[in-house]
């Protein structure tokens, strides 16, 4: 039997590629301009022009299909997953990266069907590595296939996630408290590269062992998610349970084991936790 | 008047890239024997191999010329710089990072003659990033100049440092809270690549504003030092005050502004400062 979506993941490879040139061409532009004038408002230009492109390409051709994007959401479009097929779509993951020219900045696209993802790209286009994965037929960097460390031992892991200034108080505290909690295990070390897409592809082919991450968007993971699911990676709830896309937080793992201690050592940062501690109080 | 340190520098370019080779090379053996055997042992055996053939193929051309290697310093020799011709080798900068193929690796060469340090070379070789940079000529990434950002205004810099556990618990602390300090100025963010000599470098060409650490080695800093003094940078001490190549101490920025804004946010967590505070104790 053929498989229905292959032409859609073909069209997704193709236009995430375009997107990656086009944001390479931004980054052409004099770093004194990004860094000194307007840094936001070309990230916001560049991440809606990107956008744009990659709507209209798959809209051309896939007319009835819907699009959770998050410039779309930030311009007012619902962010609400349905059983239609669905592309979530995060046309800049990394945007700090982006201003500073940081080399890892990313395209990230995952396509959904009923809820459940069929496959993920994500283009890391300053590195030029297209990482791609369709469910259960594996994950690819630049077609060669790629596969998780496998390492099962904590104390031998190397550690992703996002250390950034929050003006939360307590969700600061907590992001630092669970710094620490990591690095005492100990572990390895922390890495925070600044792309949660890329960092998913970094597990995916071995690089790192674990990622964490929490307040995080469905754009942000759909494309890793399905990438370093068939590198043979776990992922998960950051509480231990199921990973649902739509919550905002997750673990993804060389094993199941480093990703349940991870999910035992760290507290909930997002902001759902946040709000419900405030609603406690 | 001809250079007379261009036949030194010719011969570094040479050397580092043929070590870079014999890393990659390393990095091709099985990754579960890397990582769940015994990494440590493949890291001690390539670190010496690659140590040797650099100071081998030094000696044979400028045999009456010092060394300082961090393989070398492990296995008895002295750390102490003199004023004569002195290549300042670190073979494997980010072991960790080569542990797990974290994408920055590097192997970083710096020459003094008379304790000032002449030129530079970091070969970040899972990139193929070759860096060099010679007194008063400027920095170059595979032969292209490079320069800093220029950014003056911490609270649009993104910050370079490192994160590990320590088992002193006075300079792990001092760690996070350095950490902590810095993100509440706040900055854009805080990124850790795991490469001293690869920070400097992404200083270097604008890529990060800022970088410190403490506790690290003449090796980790000598051939990134030319890089970013190059490329337009400034280095100084922790304590604000000169580079010193033996204080294992060091901030590198974009600019002055920066690097004194960091000096004075960040408290000192060298080995050295934590000695003083239990002798004062």
């Amino acid at each position: 039997m053929s498989d229905p979506w292959q032409e859609c993941l073909d069209l997704c490879v193709e236009v995430t590629k375009k997107a990656g040139e086009m944001i390479r061409e931004a980054l052409q532009k004099d770093i004194a301009v990004m860094q000194k004038s307007s840094p936001v408002d070309l990230v916001t230009e560049t991440d809606q022009r990107v956008e744009q492109l990659i709507i209209s390409s798959i809209k051309e051709k896939f007319p009835a299909h819907s699009f959770i994007g998050e410039e779309s959401v930030a311009a007012g479009a619902a962010s609400v997953l349905t059983d239609d097929p669905t592309w979530i779509i995060d046309p800049i993951d990394g945007t700090t990266n982006f201003v500073h020219r940081f080399p890892f900045v990313s395209v990230s696209i995952g396509f959904t069907v009923k809820k459940e993802i069929e496959f993920g790209v994500v283009y890391s286009c300053i590195e030029d590595k297209m990482y791609t994965a369709r469910k259960g037929k594996g994950a690819f960097c630049n077609g060669a296939p790629i596969k998780v460390s496998g390492q099962e031992d904590i104390s031998r892991s190397l550690v992703l996630t996002e250390m950034n200034f929050d003006k939360d108080p307590a969700r600061f505290r907590t992001m630092l408290a669970n710094v620490e909690s990591i690095l005492t295990i100990p572990v390895h070390g922390i890495r925070s590269p600044g792309s949660a897409a890329v960092n998913m592809c970094l597990v995916a082919c071995g690089s790192a062992d674990a990622y964490y991450h929490m307040g995080i968007h469905c754009w942000d993971m759909a494309g890793g998610a399905a990438v370093v699911t068939e590198a043979g990676g776990v992922i998960m709830d950051i509480s231990g349970g199921p990973f649902d896309l739509m919550s905002r937080r997750l673990i993804v793992a060389s094993s199941r084991a480093v990703a349940e201690r991870i999910a035992k050592q760290v507290a909930d940062q997002s902001p759902e936790a946040s709000a419900q501690r405030s609603a406690a109080c």
